[in-house]
């Protein structure tokens, strides 16, 4: 199926969109964004990804006026055409068009880029595999911007190496993967990192915290290494475009699968709230 | 003047001109640059900033190949367009066009863009200031990558601040300013940072590190603290679209000053060094 995009206000094949040169986006990457899941064209969580969507702006200082009642009916206008059972909704806000200098004119008009684009989740069974790599990033983690050639660096290398995703440590904290958060099940407790600058406030995990607290499920935040994670009982790979599946693997050595029960029941618990939000069975 | 843009061989307005929405450096800032001073239309150290360039986009693994002839060719195309006695030439090549994942296709074509904007040279009498911020940014410091946003935000508060320029430090280690190098004079040694992953190779520096040896002004390679900056003889601001001025109060403190003999040598000599490269007197 096509591939369609919006740029403020108009709609058309994504392949043939263009933006202006002087978007900030282009010269600095300065923009925000945020990815939602679509099932059968139904948003899923739609109200967390603007709610971070809006904080990114704020964080970033970003302008961005429109107000959600006016990006809600924005996003209508995409979801209007044909899409795939699973894709991704995608919008970027950027800081606008500007003549190219670091500081930017304080009455910059953000544009809003979107597109919907196919995804293929993976199995909910698949046995995930991690490649370690240093967390080489800036210290504004904590906000979803557009400034990713680490994150690509490491999800390339992740790649090359066979690996479902990337590792990210800075020494021997664990951090993140180069696109999904890694949380970790041991003794019967959901070991989640502290939001600091070095984490992205992941919406999968918010979710999975959400749902453990209603079910009773000791939820612990604090930093854990990677010597830990590699003894965990369960290793949580989690985000938008993946759900939540588990780690069997790391650097080629078999971890986690220690306690599947817990898992599986933090698993099915997502499942079915997807049920209960979309209507769509996965 | 109107500023003239380029991408992929066709030139026109920068203002009316476009990019494909779906080019890396929208969404990932997978982008390499890089920035020429033009006087009279006459490029400086152009070779310098093309090594550069070429350098920047093997170390990130853009299979840019335009050979440099070619390249040249397609900035004549650019220079033939009038333009101010001070003007900048920007090239950015971008690792091309794909669907949105961090993982590229390794055949990804890559795309160049360029422009020539105007562009006022600081008087060399300029008393720089600086304000001093946390240094945030990535472990890639060294490659001149369009992951710009903490040098933005740098920027912009030194702005703010009416400062000329960001001091940025990683603890009490002196990186460089947001978009320039620092240097100082400590009795009659011009000190650098080393080129490590936190600091840029600046063309401007690289040249100033030439006119010294050839003059016999000693230059000593070494991490360097803000108090020792507070307490140098001399702060050397240093970039392609400054070249060089001194520093004179950082964060509302005066320094520098105290080594005008041997600072306005070394900004003669590269004052010089533009006139004999370009013909053009400042």
């Amino acid at each position: 199926m096509k591939r369609i995009g919006y740029f403020n206000g108009v709609t058309d094949e994504l392949d043939k969109m263009t933006i202006p040169l002087c978007d900030r986006s282009v010269f600095y990457g300065d923009a925000v964004y945020d990815a939602i899941l679509l099932l059968e064209g139904k948003p899923f969580t739609l109200d967390m990804h603007l709610d971070r969507l809006y904080r990114s702006c704020e964080l970033v200082g970003i302008s961005f006026d429109m107000s959600r009642d006016s990006l809600k009916a924005e996003i209508e206008k995409l979801l209007k055409y044909p899409c795939d059972k699973e894709a991704m909704l995608y919008i970027q806000v950027t800081r606008g068009n500007a003549p190219r200098k670091h500081e930017f004119p304080l009455d910059t008009k953000p544009n809003l880029i979107m597109f919907i684009s196919p995804l293929t989740l993976p199995n909910k069974d698949k046995r995930a595999t991690l490649a370690s790599i240093e967390d080489m990033r800036f210290e504004f983690c904590n906000i979803k911007t557009t400034n990713l050639m680490p994150n690509v660096f490491a999800a390339q290398r992740a790649t090359s190496l066979g690996a479902t995703e990337a590792l990210m440590h800075r020494g021997e904290r664990v951090t993140e993967a180069a696109h999904s958060s890694i949380l970790m099940i041991k003794d019967g407790v959901v070991v989640m990192p502290p939001l600091d600058r070095f984490i992205l406030p992941g919406i999968t995990r918010a979710i999975i915290e959400e749902l453990c607290n209603k079910s009773g499920i000791p939820v612990e935040t604090r930093v854990f290494t990677v010597s830990e994670l590699t003894e965990a009982d369960e290793i949580i790979l989690c985000s938008t475009t993946k759900n939540v599946i588990f780690v069997y693997e790391i650097d080629g050595k078999s971890v986690g699968g220690k306690d599947q029960a817990l898992a599986k029941k933090i698993q099915d618990m997502f499942i079915e709230k997807i049920y209960t939000e979309t209507g769509v069975r996965l």
